[in-house]
């Protein structure tokens, strides 16, 4: 409230048209305002401003865009059939933000300050939460070392800032089951590295594999890891098999976050749901491609998915692994732990209730 | 030629004092004009833009701030006690570039364009190289992607810019020796990665070791690598070892390029050097910290030194490896083979003659 409070609010003269929710093209169309906030060394963290969504001004020697000293987060608004707007576990973003944030030498902020000035830019944008069950309001917090010298080193100025755009499916395919490409060529993350935080090297280091994966007529990238070939996520997605394991048990499992995964907001409340539910075995343990193959030939494996925030449960088909593919049963587009876990989180996220309620929209915790 | 013939260019309307050449920290002061060229996907390059050096204005959504689409490159331009002015094997930094640019899925460019464009800028800003022994022009080339949408994928846009910052000696406290810590805890870079290309990723994620090398008393992270602790680089530098090798052979040694090293023009002009001077073996060679160790008790360590194109030449006195001080010979404060190849380096930087000489600025390869 505090920050919120101080927010200097500079208000569009003009408006830009809504985008119809059904052709969105993820990350695309950006909504009439932003939030910045500058930090300096000497001064600390200055008023958060929210103002006119345009460019920003930044010195040609900035730590951001030489060393890549930045960080994101990715979160969404939703429209609930109630027409409140709520924000998923936002909080948890906020933290993870947090960590990133030291990780990239980047300076701490106060997590709830923080996520009262996003709700506050919400409210202002308010209108352009999707009036729509398919798409949301994809919320982009970034921070930026904006240190104006070549040395590398913790940078004395930066900058916080959060965009918003509506979104609908991120994969411009909708819910089609999408196929991997599994190789060890190329390594996403690997322990004593930043795979575990979003800072942006990430990511921009991933867009080369990405091609390669649709040259060999595949969509996604699996990423292996370790002379085992080790599953570790997605394409920018975590990584869930329901299967019957070695041990003939039922089990949904996902890789442990031990310093290469993402740990996704999606991925932990999958975790947390089928736990809630009780009904089989929930793991986070490692999966090697030698394990799923074995698990594909004596018919254990019964869906594989992806998950995050801008895709929520993105169901695998295919992989392509030693130049053999490897079929994932996918029964209809979205089988049904992927559908049952989309449908649950959906409605958590569109209809939640809590008592947490600030200035008419919810924070959703699961 | 062509493109520089091309290249608009906006003089600078007032001029900045040139600062005292002898109290230069590393990349704190530019120069009066920078370059610009931008390429979109539908009408490829633009037209060079030489302008008055000064901010840029960047989109929210542009891919090098979220997803470090981005690189960069480090060139000196030298004055001789000619009062010409050369660069440094630059056609190399080009051929670099352009293989992170093709890593980093950005355009491909003409490296000899490129470089006629920077050699354009230099000449512009030529008063900005300083008359002295110890200082030079640092040149920085960056490449952005400006594709401002959320999709994490191939940029539509970029800008390649250039800016240039007359330097002293990188480390503020001169060439005196610097102190290491060696530890497997953060890795530099691995394979499958992008540790031999010069994006910014490689760098922003490196700063947090810096500081915890900073914490140990030491004064930069030496990057170890596999169960075996291989040596592979320092801080932003190369690693040379001058020592009798396990075989009783006296060895210049450096890790090889075998995908996780950035192959540095001041260590492949070390590398030619020692070779033509024909007095000892030189290695492309893996190291570890048992061999460096079991031959530190065995008295055959003679030196270790860091290369680049900020330091040229950085001797080692101490490293810090678990938990013990391993202490490298450093007779004086520059021992005899780095003084050596410094005042080598050195004298074909200011003095080298060529025949390539393109309005008065002479290219200097070795």
């Amino acid at each position: 409230q505090r920050v919120a409070e101080g927010t200097l609010i500079q208000l569009a003269q003009t408006h830009k048209p809504k985008p119809d929710p059904n052709g969105l093209v993820f990350g695309t169309v950006f909504t009439d305002h932003m939030l910045t906030i500058e930090w300096s060394l000497e001064e600390g963290w200055q008023k958060p401003h929210i103002q006119p969504f345009g460019n920003l001004s930044i010195h040609p020697g900035c730590s951001a865009l030489h060393y890549a000293v930045q960080l994101f987060e990715g979160m969404k608004a939703y429209r609930g059939p109630d027409n409140k707007v709520r924000l998923f576990r936002s909080m948890i973003n906020m933290k993870r933000m947090l960590k990133s944030a030291h990780r990239a030498c980047l300076p701490s902020f106060d997590c709830a300050e923080l996520l009262e000035c996003i709700r506050k830019l919400v409210e202002v944008d308010q209108d352009w939460v999707p009036h729509s069950d398919s798409a949301s309001l994809y919320i982009r917090p970034t921070f930026l070392g904006t240190e104006p010298t070549l040395g590398v080193k913790k940078p004395n100025k930066a900058l916080l800032f959060v965009i918003l755009s509506p979104v609908g499916s991120y994969f411009s395919m909708g819910a089609k089951p999408v196929s991997l490409w599994a190789d060890s060529k190329y390594i996403r993350a690997w322990r004593g590295g930043t795979g575990d935080c979003k800072m942006g090297g990430n990511y921009g280091a991933s867009i080369y594999a990405q091609y390669e994966a649709v040259d060999y007529g595949c969509q996604q990238v699996l990423w292996l890891y370790g002379d085992d070939h080790q599953i570790t996520e997605v394409g920018t997605m975590n990584l869930f098999l329901y299967w019957i394991n070695e041990k003939g048990e039922e089990e949904l499992a996902t890789p442990p976050l031990d310093g290469i995964i993402l740990p996704g907001v999606t991925r932990q409340s999958i975790l947390e749901l089928a736990r809630k539910w009780g009904e089989f075995k929930v793991s986070e343990r490692y999966l090697t491609m030698a394990d799923l193959r074995q698990a594909l030939e004596e018919n254990r494996v019964r869906e594989m998915f992806g998950s995050g925030t801008a895709c929520v449960v993105s169901p695998v088909d295919r992989i392509l692994y030693q130049g053999e593919n490897l079929h994932i049963p996918c029964e209809g587009s979205l089988p049904p732990l992927a559908s049952r876990l989309l449908k649950e989180l959906t409605d958590i996220q569109v209809r939640h209730q809590t008592h947490n309620t600030l200035h008419g929209i919810f924070y959703s915790p699961i």
